[in-house]
C-alpha cells in the first residue's frame, strides 16, 4: 500500500516509544515546529550530522543497525560538550516506502531514544536517496560546557575505550576507506566473534553521555572522534592554540585489533580511521586521579596517550601562511612511536571531497 | 583545488555575514554543539526541512535561489508559531566540491540570514546527493505560539498574500507537479513579468514573521501553507477536531494567475498546487477588524476565505475508521464554488511516495 508521509509519521515515528514525552519538550511532533523549554541556568547543546548511504553506511546494512548508529553518533556530540539529551529531529529521505525497512528502522531509533532517554520530537519526511539527517538537543549547565578551546600546554591527553575498530569494520564491509592501503587482516586469525567486535564498534558505539558529565568539571577540553584521532586532536590543539605530542604505544587497541590487523595497520586504524565516537579530553595532571577513579566507577575505560605542549613561534607563523589550505595532518601535532622516533608520514585523516589519490 | 570539508565550511560558512553573533547564540560554529541561550518566560521552536534536487528544485536552479528559498521555507514555520528567528544550522550534501556553486550558495543564505536576523550557527557537510536540510531556532513567548490544534466554530479563515503562483512555476519549470492535468497556461498572455512573477513566489517566498507575532495574540489556530491550502487547512481541522468550509470565490489570485492560467487551473493550484508559504490562521469574527487593520498597517494582504464549523459526529466516526488510511482530502472540509456547488472532486494535495497515477 501506499502510504503519504503523514501516514507514515504517523505509523512509524509518532509511536508513543519512540515520541515520548519528558520535562522540556512542550511540543512533538505534529505542528509547524517543536516547542522546548530550557531551565534558567541551562543552555542548549545542538548538533547535527548527516548519514548517506554507500558513504557512511552500506546499502544492504541492518535498518535497525542504522538508526542505532544515527542517533549514537550525534549523541556522541552532545557528550563531547558534557550536555544530557533532551530529544532528537530527524530528517529521513526515502527514494521509495518500504514497510520491513521503516519497520526495523523505527524499532531501532526507538530502542536507543529510550536507553538515552532521548524521545524524536519532529523533523521531516521527504523522498530522495536514502540519507539520514539527526539533530540532536541537550541541556548543559550555564558555562560549564566542554569546549575545544580550552587545552592548556601541561595538559595530559586521554582517550575513552578502544580506537580503531570501526575503522576495521568499514573494511570488512568494503565501503570506501582512506586506510585501506595501509592495513592487512590476517584472515585467519578472523573469528565470527572477531567480525562481530568489529561491526559492533561501527553500528553501535557507545556515547559516553554520563561519563561526561560526571568528569566534565574535571576536563579542560574535549572533543568526540569521528574523523579519526590524529584530525580531531587537531581540532583540540588549533582551536586552544597549543601544541600536542602523542604515543602510538599508549594507544588502546582491542584484542581483535591486535589478533587480525598487521601492527601497521593497527595504528593507521587507531591514528586516522575515525568513527570511534570515544572521548578525547584533556586536562591538568593533579586531576587525573580523581579522572580516572570516576572513569572506573563508571567502568569507562581510559588511557592517557599524549601531552599538550606551548605553541612554538615558529610553527604559530607557519599555520598562518597555510591559512585556507588543506592542512588537516596538523603541524601541531607531533606522533611518535614506542621507540621513541617521530613518525613523519601519518595517513590522511578522512575528509569528504578529498581522496588519498588526489 | 580540491578541499576538506573544513576548509569550505570555513572559507563560506563561517563568513562574518552569514555565521554573525547576537544575543542568545552562545557559541556558534565550530565546536561539537552550538550552544544556545533560551531568556526566561520563553521556548525555542524548532523546525527542519529537507530539500532535494529534482524533488523541490530543479537541478539548473541559481544556488543564490535555492539558498534563499531554503532558509525562507524553514522561516516560514517559525512566522506559523508566532516565534521570532534565532539562527539555523544546516546540513549540506554536495557531490563534489564546485567554487562557484559554494560561493553563490553561501551569498543566498548570507542575504536571506541578514534580512531576517537569523545566522548559521552549526550544521554538517557531506559528499552525497545535492540536498539541503535546513533546522530553524526562535523564541516565542511561553504558551503564547500558534498552534494548529486552537481553531473553534465560527472562526473566520484567513490566507495571506496570493495563493498557486508558486505551483505554476512549477509547472514552467516541469517539475513534477501533481496539478499538470488541471493547468492549462495560456501561453499567448505569459510575458517575462509574468515568468518572474511565478518564479519569484517560488524561490523568494517572504516569511510573514513579524506579521505573525503581531497578530499573534488574536489568532486562535494558524498553519503556513506548503503542501497546499486544502491539505494544510485539514491539519488545522484534524488537530483541532472542527470542520471547515471555505469558498473559492474568495481565493486570493494574482493577475499574473488570472491572465495566463485557465479557470479550473486557477482553482487547482489555489487549493492544492503548494509551495505558497502564505499563512492560513482562523480567528473569531470579533478580531477580524483588529487583525485586518494591523494587516494593513504591515502591508500584509489578508483575504478571509471561509470559516470554520462544528465536526459532526458521523464524520468523527467516519474518520475514526479511516485512521492511518491515506486521508489527506479531508472529509472535515468542504468547498463551494462561486455559485454555491460543492466541489466534489478536488486535486489530491502533493504528498511524497502517492503518484496520482496510483
Amino acid at each position: 500500500m501506499s502510504q503519504s508521509e503523514f501516514a507514515i509519521i504517523e505509523r512509524y515515528f509518532s509511536q508513543a516509544g519512540l515520541a515520548f514525552s519528558k520535562p522540556g519538550i512542550d511540543l512533538g511532533i505534529g505542528d509547524d515546529c517543536a516547542l522546548l523549554s530550557v531551565p534558567s541556568g541551562q543552555q542548549l547543546a545542538l548538533s547535527m550530522d548527516i548519514l548517506h548511504q554507500d558513504v557512511h553506511f552500506p546499502a544492504n546494512a541492518e535498518p535497525n543497525d542504522i538508526a542505532r548508529r544515527a542517533l549514537a553518533v550525534n549523541l556522541s556530540d552532545l557528550a563531547a560538550m558534557g550536555a544530557e539529551p533532551l530529544g532528537f529531529t530527524l530528517g529521513l529521505s526515502l527514494p521509495a516506502v518500504d514497510e520491513h525497512w521503516l519497520d526495523k528502522f523505527s524499532q531501532g531509533l526507538l530502542s536507543s531514544a529510550q536507553d538515552y532517554s532521548c524521545p524524536l520530537i519532529g523533523g521531516d519526511l521527504s523522498q530522495g536517496p536514502l540519507s539520514i539527517v539527526i539533530q540532536v538537543h541537550g541541556l548543559v549547565a550555564q558555562d560549564q560546557a566542554i569546549r575545544r578551546s580550552g587545552a592548556v600546554p601541561g595538559d595530559l591527553i586521554f582517550v575513552t575505550g578502544n580506537l580503531g575498530d570501526a575503522a576495521i569494520a568499514l573494511l570488512l564491509m568494503q565501503l570506501d576507506s582512506h586506510i585501506s592501503q595501509s592495513v592487512q587482516l590476517n584472515t585467519n586469525q578472523l573469528t565470527a566473534a572477531h567480525r562481530n567486535h568489529f561491526l559492533d564498534a561501527y553500528f553501535d558505539p557507545v556515547p559516553k553521555l554520563e561519563f561526561a558529565r560526571s568528569v566534565c568539571r574535571l576536563i579542560n577540553s574535549g572533543i568526540d572522534i569521528s574523523d579519526g584521532l590524529v584530525g580531531d586532536i587537531g581540532h583540540i590543539l588549533k582551536a586552544s592554540g597549543v601544541n600536542g605530542r602523542i604515543n602510538t604505544a599508549s594507544l588502546p587497541l582491542s584484542s581483535a585489533m591486535k589478533q587480525c590487523v598487521n601492527a601497521d595497520g593497527q595504528i593507521a586504524a587507531a591514528l586516522t580511521g575515525g568513527d570511534d565516537y570515544q572521548l578525547c579530553v584533556t586536562l591538568a595532571a593533579d586531576n587525573s586521579e580523581e579522572f580516572r577513579r570516576i572513569a572506573n566507577e563508571l567502568k569507562v575505560r581510559v588511557n592517557c596517550i599524549g601531552e599538550i605542549t606551548a605553541l612554538s613561534q615558529s610553527l604559530n607563523d607557519q599555520d598562518s601562511e597555510n591559512q585556507g589550505q588543506d592542512s588537516e595532518v596538523s603541524e601541531q601535532l607531533k606522533i611518535f612511536d614506542a621507540a621513541g622516533r617521530q613518525l613523519q608520514n601519518i595517513t590522511r585523516p578522512y575528509t569528504h571531497f578529498i581522496k588519498e589519490s588526489s
